[in-house]
């Protein structure tokens, strides 16, 4: 059995996307993935920063933080240490860049999406949920804009969800990490794909370890099963929740 | 009729605090005071901060923020901004000092109580309805230490919480003014109170304004009658959540 | 007989404004109440900051600040540290707020009046000093600014001086905290007033203790007493120096 | 043909690594990755970070930097900026993770190895340069140190190269991209390998893009023969200039 | 006839110290050098700063600034820049250096003098009064730990001053610039001795200009004459208030 | 013998200046003093800053940095402190007056020329070699400017380098001090001037020490001649790299 109670490799944590969790942004979920909780909003302003005026197209930027007591241990605030850590800035970049592949810049006009990661409570694997929490916030910011007529086409062109996978010190591996598993492995993948099959991000990584291929090759397969089932969870919500949704390619063409 | 349908000029919000929102707190709830709503946490640390050891006693210290889109507009992260603003530090010494005037602080050792409070969605109140929910998890906080025999005298002596009163520009004056009645207010005061009666702080500020004797009494008499039915509120909370309770000082007198 | 000699309750410190004491700004003073000795200059910039261009209307913000040995034990200075401290941006917000009160923005075009506050020697109360000097100064230079034709009509509306009262471990209250009875007060509480009697700003804060409406009232019947003498004073300056003048309402309302 | 003159998809740039390039750290090379240079030095410290104190063990950090104009638009230098970008913090953290992957830290005692990569021109793939060269220059270090009598284990456990692949607009891979190359990549996967042919760390990233697994597939086939010759190279510096080697676990086993 | 009225090339302005200036100060004087006005206090600290720790010597640290309105324009407040510029870095190394070439930091013990100097009003040659008053205020200081009896000896070993020369656009040489006669310079030395007649520092920069051997001789010429003047002011306000003297070598000799 | 091997007093040490050293800048270099090694660029960016716009003249402005490890002791980063030291900034602010002294602002158009000045390798004089290479680098990128024919004149309007000087405990002088040398002085001059014999800058310190008229014009002495001895490698490199040179107002005047 492992460590919080699951009993397979490949069982997914019990994952629920709450829509509309807080009234102001124009989109927003809570996302619980097992202990893990994140609040994802995503806000439109009519404007893009200043390297991208002129161009006619829009900009997407993704900020991650955590609330101080969100882990067992009591963080410093970043706003009291007056700078973002390296592992902030790498996940926002991480989160801005996976939306950006599945988000047509060009179909939004100069407007920025602001997409606000807050992890009231962490048990591992807070990045992963953060992407797949605000995919969904950003659909329905995007939903929203579609149905005051700001938009031509619906800029979302894909389904897109992210999951972590690892390799324990035995050298098995897991699906879906909570905080204690993700403690103790040897190795750690981050994966992010569409529901078209296609990879947007790998980031794997050996802390004082390395990984064969075929440990890869494992891995890569527990990704694609558990974001499938993201991905099916995301579409429940989002069926209900909005008119306009994402299409993968296959869909586009079947039409 | 007021800016969110209240009747009265004397209407409280609806007001809820839900204990233990968050698991790894010592202590932790989130009030929700209308629209507003604030997770407030309360850590205990095993160590004082260095000005503060060797005298045998704790120290309390709280801090405040907003998501960035807790608010209608989004709001730059103090995090990127890489400083805290001056309404930011202004809250969160206020939420300290407001603390401190009922915690004992030579009563639980050489600890430091983190309070965190963190507006998730605002509208109007935060810094007071932060004081009414802190208090909530500091006393659960306490009271943990307690049942794990790390404390001889309960170190909270007496019921606290806040409420806002205002001046609009007509001259009226109104209890726990939501923010549309805020941003139109001429006046402004904050009132935390103990459950005693007594004053811990006014901060009253007129912005381009001023306000007389007679306008001040009755604004406090409003703060007043409001601050008793918070407290009511916390009462119920604490009594069905926790064992050791702060008293007021006649019930001390009447044991 | 009180910590610094005076012998009553309400006796106000000696209190002396020496106008024009640098030459640079608009206007300045050297306001000493007792030993606490604070520059107040207020300086006029021809243009507002970007979030209050176009609307026709002037600003005014205020700083403070410290000489390091102004105080018995040197501070380090807050460029060093890199920052300002909590309790600076707290002490110039206030002090902005307050001459905001009394001034009338919409009268000296887009201009901005930068009023600076510099403590070279403290004894407590220094931000009610700075207040007290800051109208001085403040007034000075919309004088000059009138005597040179800038001006339509004169935008100082009432006087306006700050004092601090308190309670001391006894209970007993007490007009114009010098450094050592501010060090042992129970209760603090710094009030804004103008010449027409009416509260501009009232910040009363119970550091680890409380204080009843009673006590209230008669710290609030101390500090408008105090304050009547502290504008008179004012007023002895400015009618030497300059020739518009402040009036309050009912003077206004006599001619 | 490629953008810089290369023939073949599979062409490595020619890479020269020049050791002792800097007379006072412990180890220090010269990298040249076609026209990428980076200057990469190992110093020793002879104590840790307060984290890691009483352990008996070591610590590797990473630090990278370019010269402003390394590139082809001046770049702001990040000490006049006050702070490093999150690109450059991302890039730290790999180097530092793919040296901790090859370096065992219970060998070298209570010391810090700091590895500062400074790349004085830049034509495309400085962050694998950086830690093929940083390699070079810690197990130099760490040579020294053992001719110096102050090791009992060698702590370097195998080689570490690595290289970037990608995809270009029509979906061709590509090893080893230069500059022009980079820009115009729709999948840029950057692979940290060992001469015994485990994975240190993939990132692979689809800016705007995404990519199947058969591309994956054929990018890391590509990685991993750059990565053999980068050693090969590396493999002869060393032996040429110290004693001690590193040896791959398969070396180890045949002995 | 010179911008301020002077007559002669080698005028020294009006030279006032008058000491006492603030109360809170070991030793402290504000020092009037025509309008430019610098309050200069010296403070004594009971210990060194960590990496002086444990050598049974002092060390001296000078910080200087100017107040925001001490200009002509208002300058921002480096307190709000959040950092200190290269013109007051390079103002308060010179400073700290000329004072520590005329104390032995060896008679003192573990202390460290700090050296505030505050412009209160500029025009021209505040660094050079700065160091002229700051000369003054810490032998005043350490005159009073004479006096308490923590010397064994006297650390001030000979008088210092500090004085600007210049050369004007027609090639004519300057002594003790005003601020109008600095802006025009096209030539700008200055310069700090001893009583003794000795150089402690020469600081001579043509900002877009260049000087001949001959101007530097007569420059320094008159800077020397310029220094014998200021002080012989300082003997006399130190004569008049301290017990303990600097005396230049050759006193000590003839003693 | 001196600390490095040199046998005189007046002996310059070995100096090699290598041009276009990395290949984006306009101009650079890699200048070599004994064991000094800087690389000095020379950037063209065609705009000013905004202080200096609509003037249509030209700014200069350097950057100095030290690799970590260029020194004997590895120093952190400033970008990791956050902030520029006091010494660095002096030395940039020394750098960019010293080149604007004999390149006319007024004859490139409003052009930045940024000066990079990196220090790879330390051994005592970095600023000045940093001065006189950065003056080749300067020059060649102008010359670069003048070939492309965006110069109507050539603005390097003199030669410039510049040398230290000093004086050990003993009381004797020396030209160009190695780190040793320069470690165990009494007194530092850096000397700034032109090829016909002008001074820019001359910097003369003594940390805890003074000196005489005569000593002085000793180093000055020394400093003329290895100066010349500079400026007559800066000759030979630039003649045959670059087209356009400067020419001393006496060769100007010659023609």
């Amino acid at each position: 059995m492992r460590a919080d109670g699951r009993e397979k490799n490949d069982d997914l944590r019990s994952t629920v996307i709450e829509p509309d969790y807080v009234k102001h942004p124009e989109g927003s979920v809570l996302i619980s993935v097992g202990d893990t909780k994140v609040i994802c909003s995503a806000s439109v302003e009519e404007r893009v920063p200043s390297f991208m005026r002129g161009q006619g197209k829009g900009w997407i930027t993704a900020e991650y933080a955590m609330l101080p007591r969100a882990t067992e241990q009591r963080n410093i605030r970043e706003s009291s240490k007056g700078k973002v850590s390296g592992r902030t800035m790498e996940i926002q970049r991480l989160i801005g860049r996976a939306l950006r592949s599945v988000i047509d810049l060009e179909s939004f006009g100069e407007r920025t999406l602001w997409v606000d990661c807050d992890v009231i409570q962490a048990d591992g694997g807070t990045r992963t949920a953060a992407i797949t929490g605000a995919f969904v916030a950003s659909t329905m910011a995007f939903s929203k804009l579609e149905r005051e007529g700001k938009l031509s086409t619906f800029p979302v062109t894909d389904y897109l969800a992210a999951v972590s996978v690892g390799i324990d010190e035995k050298g098995e591996t897991f699906l879906d990490l909570c905080f204690e598993e993700d403690s103790a492995a040897a190795v750690d993948v981050n994966v992010v794909m569409t529901r078209s099959g296609q990879f947007v991000e790998i980031q794997g990584t050996g802390e004082e370890a390395t990984f064969s291929r075929q440990q890869l090759d494992e891995m890569l397969r527990l990704a694609e099963e558990g974001i499938r089932k993201l991905i099916a969870i995301q579409k429940t919500v989002l069926e209900s929740t909005i008119s306009a949704l994402p299409r993968s390619e296959e869909e586009v063409n079947e039409t």
